[in-house]
């Protein structure tokens, strides 16, 4: 039985939890928190704190709070011996310096309140200072997830930078496009198709084959209407700017 | 019975043939194409011809073909009696000026050859001179469509820029993506969960609730070692604008 103590109460905190309570071999035995309010998910399901001192012997201590707090908390964990570990796409192993046995536990995903993840099609990315600890990793990460893979920090920092690309721009892409049609009164809701093909396309061709538009075509009466017709020169520098980066990569001349 | 032509061979075409022939109340009678090789696809399923003298009489030309060819195919067209439209995103109805009943017919949809596409999930946008030929086209996109709407000129216009933002713009992401994680020998393929997630989230949020990542919060450390990181100054550029664009969005002091 491996005994797992969490850090934090946030999304990656409640997901990675509802991952683990199904699992025979997995015991989250405590719920670490500073806030009652974020306790309250976890409370009637396990012991929950929101004193460090009052932490339990765990095999594992899994730290999902936010960037910033993580090297702060590492320093207050009260044990030294034990196995800690982050969910940090972007934070360093040495992060957790004061602990001698130290390890990565990250999700790639974007995790939301009230919306179901399903964790086995999560991929994990592992690192741990001891060849132990990484092998305990990967057998609580293949209990969750069918894509486990050991990943260096410097992998893992690229990795998080490749996700903004892959979902906070596309994200934001949203925003505008959304903003777009509310001008010209559009529900959004006639984009959702579009958005959900453009992600399945992935599956039978590569992003490279799957571009098409304007730019792609070298269509530059269609390029210099879009242009003209974005009134905000923010969202007409984006349109410009992402264009002419489509065209210098498929060779067609500006 | 609705008597169709289809002008055009391509992916619209294909798609649009095969979503209309299961239809009882609809018949492809013909499908023209410049190039013998372009017509095998339908050529065992209904009358096809290179040749404009050779058109058959019909109720519907739907033509779908390259936008800058749309003017010239539709003053080739031997009827002037008989309704012409086109299923272009940014080409006006007034480029079938020859023709007195014109119509749009704008599936807002991505289509690739030999990937399968529910027709049935594919908003129609339909525009035509005449009340009683908007009927007759809001009946075919009815039959093969959920999702039937009414749209301008204007309308569709901004209808296929949003579409750049929602399709084109986040496919280059995705490649921008792929070659990063492949400088670091990490395989695309561990993206694509999160891309998918990514357009889900839409089902039950809105893009500006979804919106998460660096700029977002704000993380002004994450933002610069993730500039440094991109060696190719067209993708610091990009990142370093989207991420501006995001934090102003939020109201975040740059």
């Amino acid at each position: 039985m491996t005994d797992i103590v969490l850090i934090g109460t946030g999304n990656v905190a409640r997901h990675l939890f509802q991952a683990f309570e199904p699992q025979p071999d997995l015991d989250v035995i405590q719920v670490y928190g500073r806030s009652a309010k974020g306790l309250d998910f976890f409370k009637d399901k396990t012991e929950t704190t929101s004193e460090l001192e009052a932490l339990l012997p765990a095999t594992v201590y899994i730290i999902c709070i936010s960037d910033d707090a993580i090297d702060k908390i590492s320093q207050a964990l009260p044990f030294r011996d034990r196995l800690v570990v982050h969910t940090s796409g972007s934070i360093p192993i040495s992060a957790l310096a004061p602990h001698q046995r130290r390890g990565i536990f990250y999700p790639l995903q974007t995790f939301s309140k009230g919306v179901k993840t399903d964790f086995k099609q999560v991929p994990l990315f592992l690192e741990a200072t001891e060849q132990q600890d990484l092998n305990l990793l990967k057998s609580i990460g293949r209990a969750i997830s069918d894509t486990v893979f050991e990943a260096d920090s410097d992998q893992r920092k690229q990795l998080h930078l490749a996700a903004v690309f892959v979902n906070n721009f596309p994200n934001y892409m949203f925003q505008i496009a959304k903003e777009l049609l509310e001008e010209k009164n559009l529900p959004f809701e006639v984009l959702k198709p579009l958005i959900k093909e453009t992600a399945n396309k992935l599956e039978s061709m590569s992003p490279n084959d799957a571009q098409t538009g304007p730019a792609r075509r070298g269509d530059k009466k269609t390029l210099e209407t879009h242009e003209k017709m974005l009134k905000d020169p923010k969202y007409s520098e984006i349109y410009r700017l992402l264009s002419q980066s489509i065209q210098k990569h498929y060779g067609i001349e500006l």
